[in-house]
């Protein structure tokens, strides 16, 4: 299994990483401390939390301040994710319901600020400036995503426009785990390069399987509706192709220009974009980009770590399709 | 006129803090840099920031660094107000709209969510790890003691808990505005100890006479409706006090239980409060307090800045009662 692969040189950590940011509500109120437990136990592949320790145990950082990184990287994803599904009124996220479906709104948005917060105090417990300086602005560049994608009008979509969009979502903080984890190490500032740059390839690629997911997984495997993205009129990678070799499709452009696209007219353009090979463009680009990114550590000495990110960004590329 | 003197020695400062913090909107959104302008355009004193200032500037800290503190503190105080105020459903600020009456939730919780990451960005730029940490520190207690406030059931109220709250809601971010202030300049531990406790006793009286206001005050003067605390169930000094020698009134106790206190009521509690003494009593606690923080303050050899900061102390509790 690919997977065991990569997490294995960092199994022992990545508990003490939960732990951390678990211990983040002592001495709060104990809501706070329900809410973490809750949030930490939605599970999912902890797979920044996994690049950030094998990034910087390969590069020799300390183990102490690299969980204490990792929990933070951790810990701002997470308090994004309480504001996101507060904002999208998602109810469920990885099969267990979220933050908001059991809270008030206003318990919601403040447990994501305490989670905001914990994230940064851990941030500057790593003692780097820098580590601070890139962690508030990865924050300001995904909330910017999101108010971008707020008040976006709907038909307006380019490439260019996708990649800045999953650029903030996803993949800034990707580049940020790994330069984060380069920069508490001891190596140059070319090697803060060469890592910054696999991060930035993972996390696309990350994002574009992701969206590819959308509309090839089952509601079960996904644990949201599939298509979810199409029926909020957001067009990713596979619609985009899809688009771009049939212009003439009058369901994607009723979707872009907010025009309602009912059931029957949503199942035409997912069945479409299906069968068009959209996806299989879609998934080589999102390939390329980790072969690029793979390029970049192959510039770094061989290591059991080193190992483990490229099964890690292997297996993002192949994860169930 | 009080308050002139103590800004005089910062005056040509707090235009560049304002033109720092509506610069932090530049490559993002524009409804970023518009909400940034209306948050600054609703006014306020700018306490904090003056503070900031003054403490920073009397102890030899570096102009530009002070500036970016201050920009920092202020940032985080707007951002909390941002979300306190969506919760609240506050429409009005200071007689101004707030961002909520204008936009959508999820517009108004994001937009608070960038000022937070402004306001961390702004931290880091300072170059002090205690700095950053402080930040972090405060925001977590500001957001734990809303939490609190929000899951607290009413009629468990004692002045340890009021001063708890209104260290949360309040005193605290003053105590880190002198604090860090401190801590960019040249002086001792001692020299910092002496600021926090001055900057804490500032904030403790400032919220206590805010919390006088609202039975005091003429709607028109404080901009939200008198007696608002009551109306939500919110026990502070002046109600603790009347409290403490008037057990016997059943009208508070209906407040205190949850129960609806219709307006005869609460105008009831209101006049019973305001001819009680309970308003002067309290008064007299803040007082106190500005005097033990001007004591510490003493210590420090005379200058322009501290006579400045003297002013302000006094200002604090000789706001229009």
């Amino acid at each position: 299994m690919i997977e065991a692969n990569f997490i294995e040189p960092v199994q022992n950590l990545i508990p003490l990483v939960e732990e951390k940011i678990r211990s983040q509500s002592e001495g709060h109120h104990q809501v706070l401390g329900a809410a973490l437990s809750h949030l930490l136990s939605s599970g999912g592949k902890r797979i920044r939390v996994a690049v950030t320790l094998l990034t910087g145990l390969m590069l020799g950082a300390d183990e102490e301040r690299l969980v204490t990184l990792a929990a933070s990287i951790e810990a701002l994803h997470t308090a994004t994710l309480v504001h996101d599904d507060l904002i999208d009124g998602a109810l469920i996220r990885r099969g267990i319901p979220t933050l908001n479906a059991q809270w008030s709104p206003a318990a919601t948005v403040l447990t994501g600020d305490f989670v905001f917060a914990r994230a940064a105090k851990l941030a500057s417990e790593t003692g780097s400036i820098e580590v601070m300086h890139l962690f508030a602005e990865t924050l300001a560049i995904i909330v910017n995503g999101e108010i971008t994608q707020l008040f976006s009008s709907h038909g307006i979509v380019s490439r260019e426009n996708y990649y800045q969009r999953i650029y903030a979502k996803t993949a800034s903080l990707f580049e940020t785990a790994t330069t984060t984890a380069a920069l508490l190490s001891p190596v140059s500032a070319d090697v803060v390069g060469n890592l910054k740059r696999f991060g930035y390839e993972i996390g696309v690629a990350f994002q574009i399987v992701d969206d590819i997911l959308d509309f090839t997984g089952e509601q079960a495997t996904v644990g949201k509706p599939v298509a979810n993205d199409l029926r909020n009129g957001i067009v990713t990678l596979p619609a985009l192709y899809y688009m771009e070799s049939n212009p003439q499709d009058k369901d994607i452009h009723t979707i872009l220009n907010s025009n309602f696209c009912d059931e029957a007219c949503l199942e035409r353009v997912l069945n479409s974009i299906r069968s068009s090979g959209a996806i299989q463009h879609s998934l080589r680009e999102a390939k390329e980009g980790v072969d690029r990114g793979l390029a970049t550590l192959a510039r770094l000495p061989e290591s059991r770590e080193r190992q483990a990110l490229t099964s890690l960004a292997k297996y993002i590329v192949s994860r169930d399709i």
